[in-house]
């Protein structure tokens, strides 16, 4: 397995049916949002999944764990960390389940056609193109800002791939609801689910999980809150359970 | 006092400095979300707040009690509604704090004008005109469907009333929260505070309070959940403190 990494990559334990992932520490790594939106994605047998800015393919693989979808499609534009990608996905024997591709989820009629996926996931950038620093590491400033792609862009193209009813599921900041929400009406993606994360009970939500579906009027629905520490700091038993340790 | 009373109409005591409401059991009568919207929303010395849809008077006639703003008006467009609020405004000797106007939100610009009102607070009927079923009593269904306002009317209504930088605070139902965000953004009030309400922390909300603002480009943040009662069914802390019982 080892032999899967070059230098400056190490191998981190999903902890989930023994799933591993090749990360490297200098690129984006992999946080508690990418867990959240596995958890909060649903995918039935026989579907199929695409996943933009996949980035090291985590998404993707904790889902093949997750769920009962058919095949999953990771969708990452840079070419270094597409190839890193597969080669988790090879790591874990998951060549049957899981294609990395390289290639812009702006060209996703060129790329896949109209209408052919039943869910896609996303965790994009977070930060307006424009908005804060631009890193001096453009590898990492990809997966962070919207340089190569905007939430516009993701919502288009979700709209794009997605069968009539399919859904989409995004994670990103509460800042950005109103644009998100506005933007998914726009693309006929109708909002239907949010979970509001909040890193205490006490505490403004720093992350949102928002389910949409292609077309259709659905009514928002707005879950529980998913709270991530106790008022004392410890992992609240949600967490816990969403990363497998209960 | 009970001089004030007409046949049918009981005195209920708001908890709060004293404060009582005349109501009469075959009308609307306020609920927890008259109290919440009080609570959410804010208003400074000198400044002036309209409430829209002010029914029985409980927002302006608590919000005296809970904030220093100068001078409050209730807009309700059933007359002997609004004769009841008045009649409330002058039992708790509030009459140099409220006016109670009898008026059709839909005419702000021929009732007030332009740009006259620091803070907007309303509590609208919920339910989307036409769905739901509209009961036979007239004055109650009023209260429920936009039969008489629509949501859009509020909005744009606020926009019209405030002063640039001026608020509104409204409580609603969060499946609406879709149109309440995008209509914002179309009539220029920028979503700025969200505060999801959940009966019990594992259940999902059934009330959304929002803080807009007119004009600008503001971000909106998610304020930490409220949640009304323990997993026990005892009124939560939180709510304790809001009714003013803690």
């Amino acid at each position: 397995m080892i032999s899967e990494l070059k230098p400056g990559e190490r191998l981190d334990d999903l902890e989930r049916n023994g799933l591993m992932l090749i990360q490297h520490p200098g690129r984006f790594c992999y946080g508690v949002d990418a867990v959240l939106l596995s958890w909060f994605a649903k995918a039935s047998e026989g579907e199929r999944v695409l996943d933009f800015c996949t980035g090291t393919g985590v998404v993707p693989i904790l889902m093949t764990a997750k769920t009962a979808a058919s095949h999953f499609t990771g969708l990452e534009i840079q070419e270094e960390v597409a190839k890193m990608a597969s080669r988790s996905v090879m790591l874990n024997h998951l060549g049957d389940k899981v294609s990395i591709i390289c290639g812009d989820l702006k060209n996703t009629k060129t790329l896949f056609g109209k209408g052919v996926f039943n869910v896609v996931t996303v965790n994009p950038p977070y930060m307006a193109g424009g908005s804060g620093l631009v890193g001096a590491d453009y590898s990492k400033a990809v997966s962070r800002h919207e340089i190569l792609c905007s939430l516009e862009d993701v919502i288009r193209e979700s709209a794009n791939v997605l069968v009539a009813g399919g859904r989409m599921y995004m994670v990103h900041r509460p800042y950005r609801l109103g644009d998100i929400i506005c933007l998914m009406k726009q693309y006929k993606m109708s909002p239907r689910r949010l979970c509001m994360v909040h890193p205490k009970a006490s505490q403004e939500a720093n992350l949102v999980l928002i389910e949409g579906i292609r077309g259709g009027n659905t009514q928002i629905r707005v879950e529980a809150p998913l709270v991530l520490f106790d008022e004392d700091g410890q992992e609240s038993k949600q967490i816990k359970m969403i990363h497998g340790r209960l």
